[in-house]
This record gives structure tokens, C-alpha cells and sequence, in this order.
């Protein structure tokens, strides 16, 4: 059973610009912020611009924007108008395959990172071993999803915190087996640091601060929360 | 723009078990925790108790199960086994169409309270009106999502607090407009809320506490969140 203390939600406000070849690890140590146990959450925008996962494109241009797009597909899934819904190649089923022109300069657009399990692991590791700060790292984009309007940030990557709380063989409140067992903890992470991040104010990082201890194992969102096609009801 | 103080997330811990006609807002009141500006976030079981959305149900009777999710449902959009994913005649597509087996007595089912915001209006009302605390609600519930493994908890209702974050028209951080424009605050709440909750400890309420006054306008969920099917690419 998890412990249920309280949570912090703090905003990483000040951070510099993001600009390619920048060090995340370094400028999240650098606020002083972090400690041992917290979860850092940071957008996938900086992440992808840190990366260098920038291409240019005339943002006017709808023909070269739908031919981004598809090159960031392995499978599309609907179009309406200049919408696709796609699966990226590395699995996410999102809106234009991830392809990002807010905050990002004119004339760029930034896609996601190749690998964000491996970005966050190396955030989480630049910390440890550099620094000697042993967080977990979530990596947050923010999705629409079917049947429910408005967006809400989920996670692409994790390293340190697990992806889904795995309940199993628990048992309830009133003493049987729980049918809820998974928790996309991620998720809910990366959806709960939104809430101070702010999508017009620029806050591209936030801690959660008090998790329990038996989160913070080492997780991914590749193998714990992208489901299998063949296992997916709606693709 | 938002403002981007911190948050907490404080879980609700103590309420004694709810049983049909009792009044959730005065055992939120009497925990004396409850301040004017949170975010109290309720699960959809206890609410579903107070108002005797119980049904008796052999757990182990599977033409029963059908037969009572095939009830709640509107429309059925798949099915696989004993899963049934299906519209909610109150416009929710989620699972078995949100009968619920876990944390009820043995021999009894929890249905989805009939029209979740007005139940999250009676709770904030009681609060305002009888206690003079005010603050918004959420109802939430733990949905699994397509493409995505694991549960998230969303908001299956809401008053006093924003259902939708609309940032049409805001600059980015860059001073253009923004792309991603309708932010799902009240399915990021819930998220954040059940992080403190624990599924197996049953705690059935929390405070988010410190959001930004912009956000406390009535709000629904009905209207903001649950999409037109006309509007939905996997209906």
C-alpha cells in the first residue's frame, strides 16, 4: 500500500531558454530546487530542443507541414482537415504526430525526442552522478484524447518513477481484491505538474514533491504504459 | 494568464464509510480542513453511495453484470470477454459503463451518480450555503483510456471550478498565439488528486489547494469536457 502524506506541486520558474546542445540536468540543478525523492517533470518542448529535434518549417506551408507530420508516422489513424491522428514511430497514438509549433521560434517546429524513456534516464543519471541529486524524471506532453475535450499532459518518458503503480493482489478497503489494479502514475504526475506549469506563462518544469517511496523505481513509458496495437480496442 | 504559485495536494483522510442519504458535505465540513479557494475532489463511489446509486448485484453472476452495464449504456462501442466499453446515458464512453464492483459491499454494484455536476453543485452548495466555505468540487472516476495502458482518474463533474481552461487568444511564451489552446483542468485535478488518494488505502477525497482564482467560475463538465459525438474521430 502507498503512503497518502501530502504533495507539492512546485513550478521551476526562471529557467533560461532552451537552445540545442543545453544541458537539462545542469540548468535544473542549477535553481537549487531538487531534492532527494522529488519527481521532475519537464516538457517535452525543452527536452526536444535540447536535443536539437528542431526542423524548420514555414508555418504557413500546409502541405509541408502535413509532409512533417507524416514522415513523424508509422500508421495514421484519422485525418479531418489538417488533423491527423497518428501513431508515431516511437508509439504514442497523438495529433499530428507530435509535431510542435507553440514555443518554439518562427520558422521551426520541434518533434518529439527519438527515445524520451532514454532523455529522461539521462537527466535522471546527469543528476545523480553529477550532482549527487537522486530524483525521478518525467518527461510531459500534452495530448487531446477521443471522447473528452481539452488537453491534458501525459507522459512520454520516465527514468526513477514508475510508469504505472501495479496494485495487483491488493486488496480494498473493505478487504477483497481490488478490479482497479494499474495506476498510469506517470500520467497523473505529468498531468498533476501542469497545473502549476501554466501553458501561456512559459514554465517548462515542475517538481512533485513527496511521492512515496515505492514509486521511484527505475520505469519506462515505452514498456509499461504505450499498449500493444494488438491489444487496443481503437486503432 | 495564470498565476503559477505551488500547489498541495492534501488527501482527506478519516471519513468514515458512506452509506445511502448521507450528507458528503458535512462530513467534508467536519473534518474542519476544507478552506475558502480549494479544490475538493471526491470520488465517484462515495457520492454514488450518499445518493443509494446501489444495485444488488451477484459479483460472480456474468449474464447479471452484462445485463445491468448493458443498462447504463446508451451506446456500445466494443466489446471483448466480459469488457464492455460504452456511452453512459449521461455521454461518458469508459468501461462496463462505470458499474462499479470494487470498495462496494459484496452483493451490491455502485452506479455513476445520474447527473454527476448537479451532485458536485449540491456538495459545493451545502459547503457555501451551510458552512460559508467556498470552494470548488470535482467528482471524479478512474477511466482507462485507449492507446494507453493503466487508469487515470478524470472528472466526471464539476462546479465551482473550471471544467476546461480556455487560452484562446493568449501568447505564447514567444508572443504568438497558442496552438494548444483548451487545457482540461478538471480531469488534471483529478489526476492530481488521485495521487494522494491510493487506491487500496480508500481515501475518497481530497484538497487541491492554491489554484489560481481564474479557475473558480461555475463550471461543468457536461458542457465543457464530454465531446459531441458528431465532433469525435473513434465513436
Amino acid at each position: 500500500m502507498s503512503e497518502t502524506n501530502e504533495l507539492r506541486l512546485i513550478p521551476i520558474a526562471g529557467l533560461p531558454e532552451v537552445r540545442p546542445g543545453d544541458d537539462i540536468a545542469a540548468l535544473l540543478a542549477h535553481t537549487g530546487l531538487l531534492v532527494d525523492g522529488d519527481v521532475v517533470v519537464v516538457t517535452q518542448k525543452i527536452v526536444s530542443k535540447a536535443e536539437g529535434r528542431l526542423v524548420e518549417l514555414d508555418h504557413d506551408d500546409r502541405v509541408a507541414r502535413t509532409r512533417l507530420v507524416e514522415s513523424e508516422s508509422a500508421l495514421i489513424l484519422r485525418r479531418r482537415g489538417d488533423l491527423v491522428i497518428s501513431q508515431t514511430h516511437s508509439g504514442f497514438v497523438c495529433a499530428n504526430a507530435g509535431v510542435d509549433l507553440s514555443n518554439v521560434e518562427s520558422g521551426w517546429a520541434a518533434l518529439l525526442p527519438v527515445d524520451p524513456d532514454r532523455s529522461a534516464r539521462r537527466i535522471r543519471d546527469a543528476l545523480l552522478h553529477r550532482d549527487g541529486i537522486d530524483v525521478g524524471v518525467v518527461i510531459s506532453d500534452t495530448f487531446g484524447r477521443p471522447w473528452r475535450k481539452g488537453l491534458v499532459d501525459v507522459a512520454i518518458g520516465c527514468a526513477g518513477v514508475a510508469g504505472v503503480l501495479d496494485l495487483r493482489g491488493t486488496a480494498d478497503s473493505l478487504g477483497r481484491e481490488l478490479a482497479v489494479t494499474e495506476v498510469a502514475i506517470a500520467d497523473e504526475i505529468a498531468a498533476a505538474a501542469e497545473l502549476v506549469m501554466g501553458k501561456a506563462s512559459g514554465i517548462p518544469a515542475a517538481i512533485v514533491r513527496g511521492v512515496p517511496t515505492d514509486w521511484l523505481r527505475p520505469g519506462s513509458v515505452r514498456d509499461e504504459l504505450i499498449r500493444d496495437p494488438h491489444d487496443d480496442l481503437f486503432r
